[in-house]
């Protein structure tokens, strides 16, 4: 049990981490990780039960496992509990390569306090890879759920979030609608 | 989309909500109902993973559903959107009835903007009787995640969170192990 | 004494609760309610004394009695201690009746810890029923207090909080008068 | 009107002014100096209605007149909005005569822009000098409230406020019967 | 040793003290103290080094001495850890002469305890005379970098901060450059 | 002045980055980056004064140049303007050589926009490497303020801190004086 004692340390120190692009911004207080990840997750459900309603229409060739998908959105930053949030600039700084290799050193001494933790390693390695349907509707949530904050954050006054707003591309259609309504609640 | 949106708004809600129990004894400023419910998600994966490796040992007979367990923990709390996060006295000064009537037509109304909101809303309803082993592991979890955040709010000072440890009686004797080792920690 | 003492826990619990409708519409951090509580009683003088200039001209037929205006606004919110302040929607959740009787309630229990409490839960039900020209005095204060610190939030950069500048009407033409200002200084 | 108004400016920033003596101890965040006097206002009642029980066994000749001790206490800090809240110490460092001066000249400002202004700036000069029974309660309670928030901070893990226990003088015996309460919770 | 100690609670608390002037319009949370003196550090280099790459021009008879700027700006607020941060009014409230005395003599205390302090009371006393052309650097920077956080500060959503950018004359034809630039960022 | 303007805004937003060692102990809200080098500049001009009273009995062969030790502290964490302050342990997963050329980069780029900004970053250089008397001043300087720090946040309450207490050499006799009497403060 001990070992489950070490993974819930790591899970509470994302209660604690703001979210490091808002802060940069000038959103001071901001989210935490976890705010932001718990967020991803309800938002996925959502999302991904709107596509299952037609998920041939989007190409898919049986409907999204939803219960993955809310697993992924929950492990997704899990990494940051080691390693913070780093900002964007960070990768530039660092190298994609190295910062990639040192969050899945994280994940791995995370997720080794936990019994079949490396499924969890390998769904986050799916979802670095957008490998499955299901980790790239995470993807697309991910992205979802930070404009909307942006939104929030807006509404209370901040003008700098122009960049939160420039996602590119997305996975889904339904991803692009609701992108597509978010910025007219902005208008 | 416009739905979709809706929910949004009322899950972002979660992240500014404080968890009163802790507002009420002294804690300035305390975690959200999200980075709660985040740590329950979490927390409750290395929890059914270990009783997974020995179902059997626990009287089940069958494996716990993990993707249905993370499910519940994030929608476990989603009525608070509507209704905050009432503090425990509450229950005997509103009654029992009149609050669980409450939380449903919230959930009825926030799950109602949601494709398949029926299924959430049912998963909860399960949850609140502790129907499923999958609602019963997210009872214990939601118990133990909160004496764990005690102990991190002790570890900062506090000292009237006694009541907190004192949660009663577990589903899982993994659960009970778990606390068992929370105790060991916090002397 | 130590009855003096439990009143005073409830009292202070109010320092720490937050004002749950600035919370929900992005206000973080917020106002408590002891904040808006004092600053009810403050400006309920200023609103007082203005009329008692010239009562009969409020259709009044003796002048305000300020000390119990003052009273009156440093108890109104006071059952928030054990209930916390309900979100308005909450009122149709949980239906008027059961929050009325939920309030008076904790304003029974808080209030029984002091000498002679009976006469401020008279006081307090006054204020609820408008009974006395005190009490609608301090009604009119409370919305108008609200209206102002919206107005403050908004040059802090807020742009949702246009539901809390549509308070309906005033009992007393002074009333109308600070409230008129108060738009005017909002364009 | 606008009088009102500017009157209403200098009462909400006694929101955002957070009391020096627990920010220069370590205390952050602290409760506002709106916070503190709401508080003293509440205890206050509780206070002047024990004594009203046996007003005479407190030497007096008639009962406190609660509703003008709870005008006192709202006012009691209200130059603090000019002056903010000055450390302890900057009374040496400035001078006493100095300071009064100054929150006399503050009072009447404020206290200029309502009408009858000049009867609180009165009743702010008696609480100062002491000068009534009813100043002399506020005086006591002032320093109860503030023995009540050290406790509140001590059972919160501050270490470092024995100074804010060590109060001098009671008015009342009443005073001095809360004050011991006071310190067995403490111990 | 204990007297270095005795400084170091000194400069301590300038990382709790807000900055009274936001504060008093409306922003919250605000930067501390230390946060300003900082930054004020970090853009006199900036600054200063501007110059001195052709001193001649800004009519020096010598390169300013970095060093001595970057002392400055650190110790250039050092009174306020037992003083505070005094609002801007409260000079007219207690006057500027008392004002200037108290801050010397919390100079003194408070340098007292370090070896030379003597040294850095003398350039507080040429920071606030403007004696040097270090000084009046330092002036500059000064209200430059508050200029600088208004508009961090506009940027969040603030409105009420026109007055911060009213800061009259330059020493130096560089800082009304960089003021220039801060109202092109601004519009 | 364009540069200047971007020099400023990296500048500012180390008053925005919480010192994440804090904040993954425990501590919430905790000191800015700022806050700390503001704070390492002023124990770093008592240090090395009380030093320069007997420059020769430290082993030096002339007196510590203070201005340069101020110009060090205040410069000395510049680079988590874009790298954010990693915590310790990422070390360890990013590598120790990854992350000194990232720290190297973001240094030329945020001193890239000051005249004369090699000279900074030189010095940056010489801090790291210990390379001079000032630079090894500084890195005492920057334990001894985080332990002084710890022993505040003791008082605070929290218990968690001992890591921040096992700090390891010293290069001056007089660094291990004042962590003594830390120490003594302590107990």
């Amino acid at each position: 049990m001990a070992a489950i004692f070490e993974y819930l340390e790591h899970v509470n120190v994302l209660k604690r981490l703001p979210r490091t692009g808002w802060l940069l911004n000038g959103v001071v207080p901001c989210e935490s990780v976890a705010d932001h990840s718990f967020a991803v997750a309800l938002l996925a459900i959502g999302l991904a039960e709107t596509i299952n309603e037609d998920w041939a229409a989007e190409g898919l060739d049986r409907p999204l496992d939803v219960g993955q998908i809310v697993t992924i959105a929950v492990v997704h930053d899990l990494a940051e509990a080691l390693l913070t949030d780093l900002p964007k600039r960070s990768t530039e700084l660092l190298g994609k390569e190295v910062k990639h290799t040192a969050e899945a050193r994280a994940m791995a001494i995370i997720l080794g306090a936990v019994a079949n933790g490396d499924k969890y390693v390998r769904l986050w390695e799916d979802y670095n890879s957008a490998a499955t349907p299901e980790a790239r509707l995470v993807r697309d949530t991910d992205k979802l759920e930070m404009v909307h904050q942006a939104l929030v954050y807006e509404r209370a006054g901040q003008r700098m979030l122009q960049e939160f707003w420039e996602v590119g591309e997305w996975h889904y259609a339904a991803s692009a609608r609701v992108y597509a309504d978010l910025r007219r609640q902005r208008s």
